[in-house]
């Protein structure tokens, strides 16, 4: 499991005064990101100088508490299903001032090349990643 | 069904050259908006003058095929499923030059009030657009 | 002088509850795609397939009245000044309800290759349509 | 001068494939948010208990040099002007790669109360970190 910490942005509020719902998409994002920051160069190396990235296919999230200015998450990112070519991320978010989970979120990617946007087999050090950050024996590698 | 036309911006292309997952959401709620536009004022009116807001629970999507800076979105919305307080919205978004399928999206939303960010009946004028756009008759009413 | 009609959508809207500020650069950027709109292809043809640009090299803006949620702007864009390779667009956002000025904008564009991001001789076409808007005589062009 | 680092996010970019000028705002406003970190609960505490804002009424930036994913900021904020009820931030946003000036903004912002959205006296904890960072005596306060 890999922690992240984010607070919650000024401009992340909508016209209800809470968190917009897309937002939590860019936060699981911006978790992946931290996920891979032991790649050499990081997540950007993958996507600028390798041209390999990880487009979301399918995405479901439950959204538990509201947000407001002034919240930060605490993201914890495991590895829920890994394929040939594709994972799960899952993203618990958890409200810092009291550890209520405020959404949860699964995240299917697929590595892809990004310049034909064509599926590819999944390089080994990503495939390093997600295997080292993997929920549980039970979420063994399966078709994908 | 209510359909909607929407443009990709200019800055919604994200650094793999294609449409950043979480911009989806946003078309969604832009289409729920088109959805309630028959509302008196409109959806702003529903959350500024009556402070009743139709915030997320649940989402759920599917990407099928990437969408690049010069593409346009037909998102077709009709209610997948109506209880109580909430109901289920179903997104189908077409890529307007070739009909393909470029993402599908279920939105369960609440009714709420937002100043106690609390859940309550749904208004009967809510309930009737939902109503006029149920997909099919087995997407009838259930608790929630 | 070209119109542009947009409204404040529900995401716009910051925890102070007012339109923030860096939308304003998202609007005067849409309104300058749509200032393009008789380019062959329109703007995005622009950019994807001629790969020409207008970066945005300065921008100064005045912000005048508050927005919230449920208001639209009425956008007037016109040809503040015309160089070899710039120009100055400027952009009146009024408020459509009441006309009240809400803010003021003025965005310096160079023309520019985008594989190299160097700036270039502004194309024929992209001229002309700042030419047919060109705010009066005295916004005649100047080194740039 | 207060330095705050912040790295490009995968969606900041656009189809032109360089930071989107509208961000440059957002990224001011978070190194804003960042120079007010020593107030009691930090600005989200002036904004969500106090009810006092700081919204932007002038902006002038210069975008010098493109940035892209995998680039980060070094934004060094100082106080150019200081008035009665305004103060003029200077923002400037090194490439932390190689120093170079990406982008320089000035930011004229008014004390607010946000129910009224009216212009208010400054409280004194904002004057003083106002006051702390002023970029140098001839930057003394003047009418505002």
């Amino acid at each position: 499991m890999v922690p992240f910490l984010r607070a919650v942005k000024f401009e992340e509020v909508d016209a209800a005064g809470i968190v917009f719902f897309a937002c939590f998409s860019s936060y699981a994002h911006e978790a992946m990101e931290h996920f891979f920051g032991a790649l050499p160069g990081g997540y950007p190396d993958l996507i600028m100088r390798r041209r390999i990235g990880l487009p979301a296919v399918e995405l479901t999230a439950r959204f538990l508490a509201p947000l407001r200015y002034g919240d930060a998450l605490r993201i914890e990112t495991t590895t829920a299903e890994l394929g040939r070519r594709s994972a799960r991320l899952h993203y618990r978010m958890l409200r810092q001032s009291d550890g209520v989970l405020a959404a949860e979120i699964f995240h299917k990617v697929v590595t892809t090349k990004l310049e034909a946007v064509r599926s590819c087999d999944m390089p080994e050090d990503v495939r390093a990643i997600f295997t080292a950050h993997l929920a549980s024996p039970a979420a063994a590698p399966r078709g994908g």
